[in-house]
């Protein structure tokens, strides 16, 4: 694997976008042969209006049907084509010719040495989830799953709590060769949305510096057995300890990347620098790599 | 015409229903032949669990692409098939087997002369409305509608405040033979939602005692006009007063209707019999007429 190029190149811009998507259609945000993909989608609206190929990077690859209001990609942009841009008009006509499951809602030129995925500092993710088999408003079920027994959110809480901090997150992984598994989860709660369009959905906090594969929706699989009785409180906590995967993962529609925390634009290169090396994570595509 | 039949037949219990859905992919409520309508579905989901063909008659027939967050209907059901389901298990079932766009919130056994139509006494609608290019948010995107230039909500405030009242609302409506266009507007204003998810939408309420057919999305698309400036805040009553038709129709996306208003219980008969008798509409589908 050879050493990440973190920086944009000689010449180029670097362009920060940050977006929302509804991903119910969509293979994920990664782009795979023959799927339709929000990077894909992205990419070809914006290498059209530009009359130039972009290749995005972005901070959280979130996987097929999951949701973001607050995902960010950069892209590298010849400084000669930037210049006969205004961030603003590309902003308008991207998001007129772009499906309305996608919006682009800013675009900004950003210092040479920030990175999407590497500069983060976490990523805040959202939950929504409907128990008991209460009936979900049509007009907001776009981003909350349904679960037909009753699930105990005090019990939940008591669950998530336990698995706070820095560990290895091997059980709650799908695994890729030669990454690790450490995370630092920060929040993990649950409360009840009483409001009432929301009819006593369940809502989740998840924020870690980052997350592995699958690792938000193993998380709260694990609390859905605990919420309807099955695990005890404290069975996520030993299974975290045991290093061995367990098979609940929640559903896809309940989940939404909600933000992405960066450092002050000063610590873009050293944040980047500093979790590139301390992980052995593969590099994400980037131009010039 | 025949004279309505309102109340249930002997040896059938009248069942209410509240529903809500996305009326995105449907033709409107409605049957139509050939044509995905919500009553078309309900009817068949309801038909097949029940075993027994049911004929629904609404409180507000939505036209396509409308919403709904509080439609009421009702239908019969014969007393020796009501004796043998409880009404939460029918619940459960619909629900379980509909589509999520439509939800089934409440099944109630009410007094035979209920009639879901006749018997309302008012109608809320909501209209909601993007403006100024402003992005909407790709998961609450189903029930707004939107429009490129600034609309200015004070001047739509005034204009919308003098068609309040009882009038013949002709100039909104797509008439239908022999029916009245008499109507009485009980309140038409317009909010900007600020929170973070509705990003500025403007947010109209509309109540009267019953709407013709095309009247909000016509009464809405008027204060468009006045709203981006093209009229003033008086054309619209004077058109109004004109019984002229006008062209500007709001989109369907961004209606829905949320609440039907009922007299207490002791008064369903009286109303329906004073509203069919005080109008000349048409008489929706009614199960024995």
């Amino acid at each position: 694997m050879s050493e990440p190029v973190l920086e944009s190149a000689d010449g180029f811009s670097r362009i920060r976008v940050d977006c929302q998507y509804d991903g119910t259609n969509f293979s994920g945000w990664s782009i795979q042969p023959d799927r339709r993909s929000v990077q894909g989608v992205i990419e070809d609206v914006f290498s059209r209006v530009l009359d130039y190929e972009i290749t995005t990077t972005v901070a959280g690859r979130t996987d097929a049907g999951v949701h973001a209001l607050g995902q960010v990609f950069h892209f590298d942009l010849p400084e000669n084509l930037h210049a006969n841009w205004s961030l603003d008009s590309l902003l308008y006509i991207a998001n007129r010719i772009l499906t309305s499951e996608i919006r682009i809602i800013a675009i900004t030129a950003i210092s040479k040495d920030f990175h999407a995925r590497y500069s983060a500092l976490r990523r805040r993710y959202r939950y929504q989830l409907l128990d008991n088999a209460r009936t979900l408003n049509p007009l907001d079920r776009v981003a909350t799953a349904s679960y037909h027994r009753p699930l105990d959110e005090e019990r939940m809480n008591a669950a998530s709590a336990l698995l706070l901090g820095e560990h290895d997150f091997a059980a709650f992984c799908r695994a890729r060769e030669g990454t690790t598994t450490i995370r630092h989860l920060e929040t993990f709660s649950w409360t009840r949305d009483v409001s009432r369009p929301a009819n006593g959905a369940l809502c989740a906090t998840i924020v870690a510096d980052a997350f592995c594969h699958n690792m938000v929706r193993s998380l709260v699989g694990a609390m859905m057995m605990v919420g309807d009785g099955r695990w005890t409180p404290e069975k996520p906590a030993e299974i975290l300890r045991s290093k061995q995967r367990h098979s609940h993962i929640a559903p896809a529609a309940g989940l939404t990347l909600i933000e992405v925390e960066y450092p002050p634009a000063s610590e873009y290169g050293q944040r980047a620098r500093r979790v590139t090396a301390e992980s052995t994570r593969p590099v994400n595509r980037v131009p010039g790599s």
